[in-house]
């Protein structure tokens, strides 16, 4: 995996880059859309590529060991021609599902028991069989086994959870480096950082996994309900720490102000359920402000979906039909709000690409903030 | 609207035609997705016309009335502009769902009462306001209000209801006559054909509606649970009757089989919940047979959905994914069944014209039917 930083910019620590991996040229920053159980929910693979332009779209490990299973997914080749995508696929480890998802956890040093949410049956997530796991479903990019941290968390067991995962990334590690891709194409693996909201506790991991010189490195345990000042302090903490040279991933951030907060701070890869799962619910991100479409006042609101177009749902459709598409629990309208709230998100990282290039990135950011912050 | 039959079959009744309406020229036979509440389910407008190539769907009066309401629809100027559909519309009266999903229903002479499956609120469907309620709808076929008969029926009910949809279709016809569209464009009238399995009470009612000499008539309350034979029996009384040089509308039909059997009977126009509703639940109708893609056997096929490829779905998705996707609940194993169904119906009656044109429908019919009828 290939990862060169283009453009710097001139007021905050935004760095605009390419990333190539075996499947596509990713343009940094970028935002993954999150495709659970190998489905972008609502979302045709030809929309995330015409409509939207994901470069890189994430899996979830813990579903897809679950259903349909690594027999299915192996039989097929791997996942991106199980699912019929194209380009980049990055997996996450599956511990934040087995901490959120599962029941009967039983966390050891060995691994994590658990019970399927599906059927109950028992399973053991180890540093290891996560990596191999990985590997038969053949994602560009495979995230070490963690334990992502609630918050809030006290302090004597964000050391111990942070050593775990340390110990868990050695053997993890280990693993990819003694084992091979099975599809003929190239696997990064990416470590993460944890330690909750404790400075001190994100300096000595990042210390930790900044040491293993890995392809590119994450940050996992934010955005699990602190505050978002407490989390941009951590993330200052951290990218002082990680190598310049490599991509850094914000494991399941944000809202559109979180992301551009982020990149500010040299953030370049984010993942998150929002605009898929709040679109679902009926909120829609737009550059204007945040649209809650239930509410009554689009009721006979005939504009599009939003003038801006980002795709071709935002200009196809108006505000009126799709409240009353939500409203009436009709697929469309959960179709509709997805790809509109991805095709923003897409835009507003590419965007922000050109923004650093040009050397305006800060600027333009203070002038976005006010209007992301607005509620419609 | 304009009609003209432009070849028939030299084997069976069978005619292919041109239904022109103010928005699109429909070749006839014609099948209509159901778009039920101004959606067809799963389904983006776009795909509908490059995709499943529907020239005219279907709306259902009780629901868009019920939500969002003729104040919404009016104020977009109409179902077209509402859910942006250029093509033609037909819309049902609303009697089928009164019977099927409201509560509280009363019937006297006067119209129906009922209660919205929604919210409870009172309501009263009469053939006058129903009409009204189709001119605010702005769909390019109305159709008269009228009694669906439960199967079994019995005779005596079968009568006092036959003449109830027939005293209601004169009030309709009046409240149509005297009223005039709202959007700039022509609608037309359809009346129905009722009279349970009583082929007397179908003659009846055939010669009644026959002597109304519409734009096109209908036959309703057929495919509510009777065996086919019953069905092909009412159909055969009634299209001896019905004018010739008009379109012949079977409502709520069908299966495969059961549509290419009506349309060597002489029927031309067909609407059905089948291929969205069965697809959501993973049933997918094909040339070769009917596959419930649950079933064990798909689990690890990864050839195409359907090889014959009628549209992208087909062809850019295998068994062994839509499988996972409807076992998973996943959105777009809904989308991808609903997309292969239709498409497949709008192939199978696009094929039907081309069999009439050439004469050689029957044979043809005979040559699909065992293999529509084998279940894979």
């Amino acid at each position: 995996m290939d990862f060169n930083i283009q453009y710097r910019d001139t007021g905050s620590n935004a760095r605009a880059g390419v990333l190539q991996t075996a499947h596509s040229e990713v343009r940094t920053p970028v935002f993954m859309p999150v495709g659970t159980a190998g489905s972008v929910k609502g979302i045709h693979q030809r929309e995330l590529v015409h409509d939207i332009d994901a470069p890189l779209i994430l899996g979830n490990t813990y579903h897809l060991y679950l259903r349909p299973g690594m027999e299915v997914i192996g039989g097929a080749g791997g996942i991106h021609r199980f699912m019929n995508w194209e380009r980049s696929i990055l997996t996450d480890s599956g511990g934040y599902q087995v901490f959120s998802l599962a029941a009967n956890r039983r966390l050891k040093k060995e691994g994590a028991w658990f019970s399927s949410h599906i059927d109950g049956s028992r399973h053991l997530f180890t540093p290891e069989n996560i990596v191999d796991i990985q590997r038969i479903i053949g994602a560009d990019i495979i995230m070490a086994f963690d334990e992502c941290t609630p918050w809030p968390c006290d302090r004597e067991y964000a050391v111990r959870s942070m050593q775990l995962t340390h110990h868990w990334l050695d053997r993890g590690k280990e693993q990819f480096a003694s084992t091979m891709p099975l599809y003929g194409y190239e696997q990064s693996f990416f470590p993460i950082v944890q330690g909750s909201v404790y400075p001190d506790l994100r300096r000595r991991s990042a210390e930790y996994i900044a040491a293993k010189e890995a392809d590119g490195n994450a940050i996992g345990g934010l955005s699990v309900g602190e505050p978002a000042e407490e989390m941009y302090a951590m993330i200052d903490v951290v990218n002082g720490i990680l190598p310049e040279a490599r991509p850094r991933y914000l494991m399941g951030v944000g809202t559109p102000v979180n992301i551009l907060e982020a990149i500010a701070m040299g953030i370049d890869m984010f993942d998150c359920v929002m605009p898929t799962r709040n679109g679902r619910n009926g909120m829609l991100f737009t550059a204007e402000g945040i649209i809650n479409i239930k509410n009554r006042r689009w009721m006979d609101d005939y504009t599009p979906v939003d003038p801006a177009g980002y795709c071709f749902a935002d200009t196809q459709y108006s505000k009126a039909y799709l409240r009353h598409l939500i409203i009436s629990g009709e697929m469309l309208g959960a179709q509709i709000a997805s790809l509109h709230n991805l095709a923003f998100y897409l835009w507003l990282v590419r965007k922000a690409f050109d923004e650093i290039k040009r050397g305006t990135f800060a600027a333009w950011k203070e002038k976005m903030i006010p209007g992301l912050n607005t509620r419609l």
